[in-house]
């Protein structure tokens, strides 16, 4: 099965203690796309502004993405601007230009409206509401959010919750709207507002998966060279749900296995800046960073 | 094998946002002998002072722990007061009483001088060397420390790093001591001071640990209720040294499992105040929680 990401396209400049980037190709939906793109085809849906250019374009056609869906709108390209310090786990956001984002109304094509596997990026949870309600019943919809849409659009948000599958978040975010301190309270009190799988985002720490049923906990790939973490996130979700869509069969088991292309496509994001590690791998060296975290997550039982 | 644990017996007080406890016991060696006794029997050296009562070396009796190293100096037992946030990775302390721990010189009795598992708890380093100059052949020594040993008495703690085969310590202790942010990086630099074994104790995140041929990481244990994280790192060592003491053989395998019963000592210690849940577990119990471990983290491996 294919996957339908929707979400943002940007340009970032961003700043780490290892080095820095000017107007790189960035965003949720391009992250998600890339990653996501080793495990299944991928039609994205999105905005780019006219300073958008050809080889950007190909970044995406290259891995074989469906752009159907991108539009292109009058005005420039939404540009977003960061710094991380040493704690690569926080950072700071210096600028946000909106642009051709702020009219963002996505339109999805006929073609996609029966895909079966979505991604919804961290946007506006009014637009991940009316994306809802363009697409006919996908067995599987993962939703990504953040702590300003908690803040200021808590109910438009619950909605979107109420219909979907799987909701990533981090752990502030996780607290932040289930208002409790202890994460596995926190994640049980998500499960009531809808989705049927939790999963927790720790960045370096690796992720927790909650269920009605289970409880997964991945860990983050010791990395001897991080230098920008920005689109860990949905790469780990473009990983995760890509290889679910591949599958097509979502299980205690798949997820796991899941959880675990998730934080591979993570872990190669942030050996490099912007997109540049997600462009060219293969799937051997993918194979291989999942094996290696399973000899360093394997014990053995005891008689 | 049985092992031979050196460090502190402590009145502690200590405020959690979950509650709070007077002059309860604690101290390093304390968590850890009762974290090791049941996995193996275990001999205790330390020092407490005439307010220390009958009921208190009861809980170390009724788990059958070895005290004839144990000395009784003039005055107060040591104490140690302290506050936690709602984070409890962080604590602050309010108070510290050294009394008859300002004086405390190890004695390692005739009978323990020939012990082939060590564990030296967090005291001064100047200390630790003492003990490893009265010990004749230890096969397995584990080393505790804090960043103030690091910071204050960096010099006689490289001494005594030079002589032990595991260093348990944290994030922050561990960039400290190496002066480097990135972990792998770190302990890299910490496996060329002596230790051939590195574990970075990451709280509620788990533990990593780092050998110049292997890299395991071990999941926290997501509780619902955590009252108190005071004596959870000795606990882990307890359950760690204890377990490797009692099959007397320490390789990449049995390290793993070693971690895994240390981390599943953690938990049931951070259940409790004290070591009230220390007290009353059974093999039974532990066994649980350590199967527990296994289908938290298990996923398979792919075609």
């Amino acid at each position: 099965m294919s996957v339908l990401a929707v979400g943002s396209i940007a340009f970032d400049t961003v700043k780490t203690p290892f080095g820095s980037a000017q107007e790189v190709l960035g965003g949720s939906a391009v992250y998600f796309s890339l990653a996501a793109s080793y495990f299944t085809s991928v039609n994205l849906v999105g905005v780019v502004g006219e300073d958008f250019q050809e080889s950007h374009l190909q970044v995406l056609q290259e891995r074989g993405i469906d752009l159907q869906g991108l539009e292109t709108g009058p005005g420039k390209t939404f540009r977003w601007s960061g710094v991380y310090s040493y704690d690569l786990n926080e950072r700071e956001t210096l600028d946000t230009q909106l642009n051709v984002f702020a009219d963002f109304r996505p339109k999805i094509p006929e073609l996609y409206r029966d895909c079966r596997y979505l991604f919804l990026g961290n946007i506006d949870p009014d637009l991940q509401w009316d994306i809802l309600q363009q697409v006919r019943k996908p067995d599987f919809i993962s939703l990504d959010t953040m702590n300003y849409w908690i803040e200021h659009k808590r109910e438009s948000l619950l909605r979107a919750l109420s219909a979907v599958h799987l909701l990533t978040l981090n752990d502030g975010e996780a607290r932040q709207i289930s208002e409790e301190v202890n994460l596995v309270k926190a994640s049980r009190k998500i499960l009531e507002l809808g989705p049927r799988i939790v999963i927790i985002k720790r960045g370096e720490y690796g992720a927790l998966m909650f269920t009605d049923s289970t409880l997964f906990c991945a860990p983050g790939y010791p990395l001897e060279f991080v230098y920008d973490p920005t689109g860990a996130g949905d790469s780990f979700a473009g990983g995760l749900c890509g290889y679910l869509a591949n599958l097509d069969n979502v299980c205690d088991s798949t997820l796991r296995q899941a959880i675990i292309f998730g934080s591979t496509m993570a872990s190669f994001c942030v050996e490099a800046f912007s997109v540049q590690r997600l462009r060219n791998l293969t799937y051997a060296e993918i194979l291989e960073r999942y094996r290696q975290f399973r000899h360093l997550t394997h014990f053995d039982d005891v008689p």
